[in-house]
């Protein structure tokens, strides 16, 4: 049997764009000779819709979509598609198998993930049962996504007393299809596979793994689809965010080379296509072009227009300089450097009428008195410089803060926080500086200046992160223990920091809670991102280490 | 056996507060006679504290003081206290019966709600089994909140298959007992009472239940506990909006003189009184004492100033109006009025200077071009001098905008959507109309020229509300039966709109959708709020329309 497996992009809502892939995959690999083509886990209505699943027109849009347009395609060859389907007291994630215009099997979501970014138990019910089926003469295990995570053997803690897999092992399956919406952070390819090889070793059985690609607001899909050999070998591997499709027959499937697994958790590469896809995708999928960037000739603003020139083309970006009293002569030159470096256009707004305007206004007497009003006044200043832009002009405007700052509060609202997405709001600092040295692998794009002066926000005089945080390397390190590892201020202690600094890192973070709530969506890169993957009261008062 | 009931008011993870309360009360209670002494859901931790649960010092936390600071409390009377427990393979939400120092009993939630704002699969496993106890001769059957909404003949829809209270009742109960965190809105009370009167008659059983009170971020719980008797009477009424505690002799209930139930769906005073505790609970949590807010002179400012005053004292508010070239004198004239009327500092900063300074550095000449950079600039100037007064002066901005102009996108982002809180984000503009009545019923405290008038966002000369939106009535009907109804285009044609106007306001409340994710935290009032109640993707492209 000849199994196709098609690595598509979806756009959340968009049924019949999404079906029109379905149709557009299928036809070209039914000419390949596919006996049967595997799209990925609600391909149909792209991952996640969120709360479009609870609204009743856009259900019976799916079904109308699939009568019309999917089950047709399954006339010439079968189909195999993830959409959501009804059942008596709900609806379910399912895989839908397609032949001869007929569904002739229907195996929905068994285990429904309700951590991180996941909501699925406020969408869909639980399938009550695993069934296989025979396709061709083979006898196939068909599971959705999470399915195929929870190996009582392989993981330390399940989060669910069933395996789907064990189950579907039980009934003598002779392969294991998945399909998936499994969204990228980094590190996560390694893990992923590592447990693929697991299930397909364990069992001796061959898995075949198809997943959604692309970026859907803050998250991104890597795809990276593959298949997993009886011993557990990859033996098949297809593209990294990016479109892609592949073909294999299953009687000379043990004959192909076995692939390296890369580790991509060492790999700045990954890190730097999941922020360009995640881009690319939120532009043409929110419908702008153009993007705005406001580059103060810092780190994390030269970072983000190279991304966004680089997902956009250099054409489409517009970095904008606005220097005040404070910033320093380097600044404006570092930023006009960058511009030459990308090709694209740059333009140099002073903010000194608007700051001493503000200042003879609001101000006792027209003298600065340098507090924190007037620091944010000028961030305020710059975003609405660009948000006039972006007004008058159609630009959306692109976030420049990293994850550390985020963390800290160390950033204005409604100022350098204006902006549509964050490119790099998931991104510590550390990796920051990594992503830097590898854009510049094969040539200077970010100028050297740039990287190697100390970080500033050239708010006050002479003024230095460093003034107000924990050097980045110590910082990352406590704030990633405790967003990402949840871990308590004597646990983060014992790795080796100091009680008043853990301390006053935890505080800053809970304490700018309320900023982060009112931040666009950023591209989410790690274990745990801020946003929908990690849901904080405002108001409360818990401090781990009054306990 | 007297059993008392506190309705009290937690701060979310501020353990020896909310401990304190139990400690405080039960002595109270106690010295009163009490037998048994019932606190809400999750009164320990507070309701919700969200990701809180998923950090184990948290929970080891909530463990430490339970054995520290309740458990001791129960040495003289029992105690039920809502609270998190472990179990084998997570946690429960739980209701635990203290007696003589011990644990007598937990009793798990079983139904864990995962719509609206509810995430509690999230965090919690459900309870296998439901079992009565037996207390002082009493079979008692103890549930918490969900558990009591999901009687198979009250519901057209039930969520869940099982019933715990019809099992409990198949156990013989005596008395049902619900501990709840049931947040507020519009219409909740009669319907919830409802519920209550019909489980009571249903079974013969009195219902005793006791809900949490106060504010947290978005959410308002209303309190109102309450006792219904065997044949659906409600014989004991609690404070809405306010700690309250009640003692009733079980022997005597019946004795009882039966309450009228309010409709409080017609009832502006529990809107008002709803937002006024949001606005208090908030400052009290995020340890705020002072408010500020832009004055426009306009409807929603005002009333956002007078439940200020209430919330807070009229010597903690501070409003600033800023006027434009484009602002009529009549709003300024409007704005010291109300602060006349509520006895507020009314600060005045013409916009004029900054908005010219503006023009000068970004238009290409420097008059006026009155396009959207031009109205939104305005908004944000007025946005930058409020956040610097708050960052120089430590007050917290309130947002004045309502649930109308957040749905349509009729706000402009980092302008006057600055703020920590949005006071009428969920109250849609008729409803602010009839707010504003109900305030002004005993004497004019909002000018009666501010009702009268037409809204405008003065951002253009001679601009009102309704060049660019349909009738407020017609709006807010449509934008009712699509966010809280989820409604498709046709059912809301079907009600009698024009199909042109209805789609325009669709799209509008679709594509404004990256603005909401922005915005501050507004108290919800209705059945379903933007915010965590509705999770929508912005980068999607559905339109019910289009099939």
């Amino acid at each position: 049997m000849k199994i196709a497996m098609a690595q598509v992009n979806p756009v959340v809502g968009d049924l019949n764009y999404n079906a029109g892939k379905v149709e557009k995959y299928t036809k070209q690999l039914k000419s390949k000779g596919a006996d049967l083509i595997i799209f990925p886990e609600l391909c149909l209505t792209g991952y996640p819709p969120k709360d479009l699943l609870l609204r009743n027109d856009f259900l019976e849009a799916v079904q109308k979509t699939f009568y019309q347009q999917i089950l047709p395609v399954s006339k010439g060859t079968a189909v195999l598609v993830g959409m959501p389907t009804y059942a008596e007291n709900g609806i379910h994630n399912s895989a839908v198998l397609l032949q001869g215009g007929k569904t002739i099997g229907t195996f929905h979501k068994t285990l429904l993930p309700d951590y991180d970014i996941f909501d699925e138990s406020r969408y869909f019910i639980p399938s009550p049962h695993e069934k296989c089926v025979e396709f061709k003469g083979m006898k196939l295990g068909i599971t959705v996504c999470e399915d195929i995570w929870n190996d009582k053997d392989y993981w330390d803690r399940r989060r669910y007393g069933s395996d789907p897999v064990s189950e579907l092992a039980g009934q003598g399956v002779e392969m294991i299809i998945n399909i998936s919406a499994s969204p990228y952070h980094y590190g996560k390819y390694s893990s992923r596979v590592d447990m693929l090889r697991n299930t397909a070793s364990k069992y001796g059985i061959p898995v075949v793994y198809v997943n959604q690609v692309g970026g859907n607001d803050d998250l991104v899909f890597d795809g990276s689809s593959c298949v997993l050999g009886t011993h557990g070998e990859l033996l098949l591997q297809m593209g990294h965010f990016e479109e892609d499709v592949a073909l294999f027959d299953t009687l000379s499937l043990g004959d192909s080379e076995e692939k390296t697994v890369i580790n991509d958790s060492d790999d700045m590469r990954w890190l730097y296509n999941a922020l360009v896809l995640g881009v690319r995708d939120y532009f043409f999928k929110v419908g702008f072009e153009k993007a705005l960037v406001g580059l103060s000739g810092g780190i994390d603003s030269s970072l983000t227009a190279v991304i966004a020139a680089a997902a956009l083309g250099s054409e489409n970006v517009l970095v904008v300089s606005m220097p005040s009293r404070y910033s320093s002569s380097g600044s404006l030159a570092d930023a006009e450097d960058l511009a030459v470096n990308l090709g694209i256009e740059h333009r140099v707004i002073s903010i000194e009428n608007m700051f001493s305007t503000y200042l003879k206004e609001l101000n006792p007497c027209p003298q600065s008195v340098m507090d924190l009003a007037e620091e944010n006044i000028q961030a305020r200043i710059r975003g609405s410089i660009l948000m006039f832009i972006s007004n008058r002009e159609g630009y959306l405007v692109l976030i420049t803060g990293n994850k550390s700052e985020m963390a800290m509060g160390y950033s204005t609202l409604y100022g350098d926080m204006c902006g549509g997405l964050g490119i790099l709001a998931d991104l510590p600092k550390v990796m920051v500086y990594r992503l830097a040295e590898y854009i510049n692998r094969n040539g200077t794009v970010v100028p050297v200046n740039v990287i190697n002066k100390p970080p500033s926000a050239e708010l006050k005089p002479n003024q230095v992160d460093q003034d107000s945080l924990p050097p980045y390397e110590e910082l990352d390190s406590i704030l990633e223990a405790y967003i990402e590892e949840n871990k308590s201020v004597a646990q983060i202690v014992n790795m080796g920091y100091e009680p008043d600094v853990v301390e006053e890192v935890l505080r800053k973070v809970d304490s700018s809670e309320y900023k982060r709530q009112q931040s666009a969506p950023g591209i989410r890169v790690t274990s745990r991102a801020f946003g929908p993957g990690r849901r904080m009261p405002i108001a409360h008062r818990w401090m781990s280490s009054s306990f």
